[in-house]
């Protein structure tokens, strides 16, 4: 659908440089943009292409605005308004109402109208699907679980039995909510006893899952998920973990069983989190890093480390495995001087 | 179903202290946990919260039993006493017998009587599914698999075709067990050349697989994981592993292909091993470590890396890259200082 | 089905030693082969192994050769010759053309003639399965999507709407192809607005992707994974990332959005590569290793942190703890030197 520049500046409170009657469809990235698209610049590394944008309008920042001679919007913050203009010019699918005759819905379970029940679903006994739910193809509802209005699961899903889902949640394909913890006792002979993982999973409203993801029921209590946290795919999730409103995660994540992780927390890619530590509000972690005790937030934790051309790195490394000993040696020369200074003031 | 805390005792091997004949239904956690709940203390750290439970009945030691007034069953080990009460209190549902309308199975394939099909499922043709098995909703069994008695796939598990899981096994949602190993030979043009992956992978009796874990295939033998294996979610198990009994994996751990792992190994989360090497019995790795070599068991092993304050951690990473450097120099004091003192020696 | 001796030295490239007549069925390890077997030697290490192999035949280097009294192929390289052979004994399984009654096609999709769409597989509106296709049991097909020619989705594989599938690819079971990106602003008070993700995953030809590895589509262009890509299980590709050809990453790996990987890498398992990065052709990274930076190829890079027993470890880390400021009494120490050495020099 098309949109008036001069309507796209108040979504972005942005001002209109030039023709806000001007009209775009769509958005495009920079290079690419034709008449009909806006566009914006995401980085001053590609501002040098601002001059040559054929699109019929760019999103600029005042210092900018003055390297492009056609219509723009112009804002302090380019990127969030070009997202608040996507998100008006793309807005979501809405899938119509249904049950898909191939979904697979018992008789105990309650639908609303409005939700849409795609193909090859499963929704088990007395499950709760809110008004406004999609449950993607092949997508899996246990017994007991509730989905909030206007959540998403997507391709193949799964949420467990008795979890729950807030509203507006977006479940990316094959996450999988509500697994059973990895929670054992050795038994005297060596044998594993699987402790019994009796809780939930309870996500809060604005969650959003990634693909592949997995979080953890509780054992006893229930794994928990503050409003709008943001997972990317393939995080592990363990049992009893709670996570405060807002934090968000990048992918490949751990975050190992009863650790409890403050708000607005930021958790860069690769990471592990070790169980039963806490972590603070505001708290941001490097990529790749090993958070293994407790800290309290704000505060930026690493422990990141670069790789090097294989030969530089290989013999740092060989010293490193030396480093007690270095550092012993370096003890001793000290030792040494002090009794030559001694020696020498006497 | 509600049970006699003298029974209870029976089951844990412990010693009533107080009312015997007072009955539970239900495992709670120490704090939420009412009259006809029993509890436990996971840890010291909780101890303070002892006294004021409100708990029909706790589990404690001997030293924490004095601080709870109420009925109590005192063993050395509470943790391993509560999971054998919570088995007992809360039982696994056990899944009627059925051949969902919407399951696939293939003529050829057995499905034995007491075995559960949920909606959905597909079972490929001649796969053998054994009494008490529960195949999942939209889990997939493959052509000539074979699933041992009393096993469950959970919902959307996949095991590939010719592949055996033993008996009393768990593949958790999502885990897909005996997709093809990653086997290429490089073409003189660059190009990869795919290596048929012939094999099977073979899992014990008693064996968890976490949620969306993998298991490759073997490439002319088999993947072997023996008896009592736990691997937690988000695993990746390479082509030709084989775990020895009693190993336990936490999640997001990767083994390389070929890789000979012992019994009762403990590999904590988010560690890599390397591909063809040999870890002996009863080898412990810590989280976030780099098993690169072959290595002897009993042991314990360690490349964990804990993150630390961003600042402080960037100067000594930027020292870190002058290690060699570093050791030079100081190699070089030391014979500078020799020989001052030679010279003064003379 | 039976090849003579003869026929497979023309697969492999290879010269007869002793009877080309000799007929072989299949491949098998140099320790299991029988008379209807061929197998090789597929490391120094196993070399003894040699002579007392009861294979019909043997794929050795004119070195190995020797070892063994029975019939071989000699050639320079067995690894490649016998993977030829092991296609030739073993070709894939042709799935005969079929769409199963229980998958769910939409009246808008196209469907070669040849394809097949197994049980419980969703195609969606508009999708495109090519000439030769399977379609696993499971499997999900987003709208408009385009499956190439020959490719084959494992079961319970999902291309998400409109993404592009080249020829000849595997999806193994679980992958995801076109789940939305991890692309979201932050709004001034602290939530979190999702960019619209509204770019595709594009695959070249003879991609292979993993078990359960999550490929995101696009933000606003494409994500796009160049001819002859091999990718691991569990590996997360990030939105907007572009992997040149016949670049290959093993298991667990990360690769943040934006980043430019160029063709003919090698990524080894566990490694993390960061986002809007520039990775040049032929570059090689080692195991568990973090590339952070934009490097140039050919080179081999590193961060590598093999384990150690865990008491050496811990020693040589706390001293890491304290690299700064021992590099900081080295020069102090460097300098007393140096003002010693003047004082006796004067």
């Amino acid at each position: 659908m098309a949109y008036r520049l001069r309507d796209l500046a108040d979504v972005a409170q942005a001002v209109v440089r030039g023709d806000g009657e001007v009209e775009v469809d769509a958005v495009a990235p920079l290079t690419r943009a034709g008449a009909r698209h806006i566009a914006y610049c995401a980085s001053p590394r590609y501002r040098a292409q601002i001059g040559a944008s054929q699109a019929g309008a760019l999103v600029l920042t005042p210092e900018d605005a003055d390297a492009f001679p056609g219509n723009a919007l112009v804002c302090p913050d380019p990127r969030m308004a070009f997202a608040r203009i996507a998100h008006v010019l793309h807005p979501p699918e809405r899938v119509p109402p249904t049950r898909h005759p191939s979904a697979v819905i018992d008789a105990s379970a309650t639908v609303a109208a409005s939700a849409a029940v795609l193909a090859q679903a499963v929704v088990e006994a007395e499950a709760i699907i809110g008004e406004g739910v999609v449950i993607g193809p092949g997508a899996v509802v246990g017994a007991r679980a509730v989905i909030g209005e206007d959540s998403r699961l997507e391709a193949r899903a799964v949420v467990m039995h008795d979890c729950q889902v807030g509203r507006r949640c977006v479940i990316s394909p094959g996450a999988v909510i509500g697994g059973e913890g990895f929670g054992y006792v050795r038994e005297r002979d060596g044998r594993w006893l699987k402790v019994p993982q009796l809780g939930r999973v309870v996500l809060g409203d604005d969650v959003d899952v990634g693909a592949n993801t997995t979080i953890d029921r509780g054992a006893l209590g229930d794994t928990v998920v503050g409003d709008g946290v943001k997972l990317d795919n393939l995080i592990q999730i363990g049992h009893n973990v709670k996570i405060g409103e807002g934090t968000a995660m990048a992918g490949c994540v751990g975050v190992a069983g009863s650790a409890v992780i403050g708000k607005r927390c930021l958790i860069a890619g690769g990471t592990g989190i070790m169980g039963h530590i806490t972590v603070g509000d505001d708290v941001e972690v490097t990529a790749m890093s090993f958070l293994k005790g407790s800290v309290e937030g704000p505060g930026r934790f690493s422990s990141s480390l670069p790789a090097a051309p294989a030969e530089a790195w290989a013999r740092n490394l060989g010293r490193f495995r030396h480093l007690d000993e270095l550092a012993r040696r370096l003890h001793r020369v000290e030792q040494t001087i002090k009794q030559i200074l001694s020696g020498r003031n006497h």
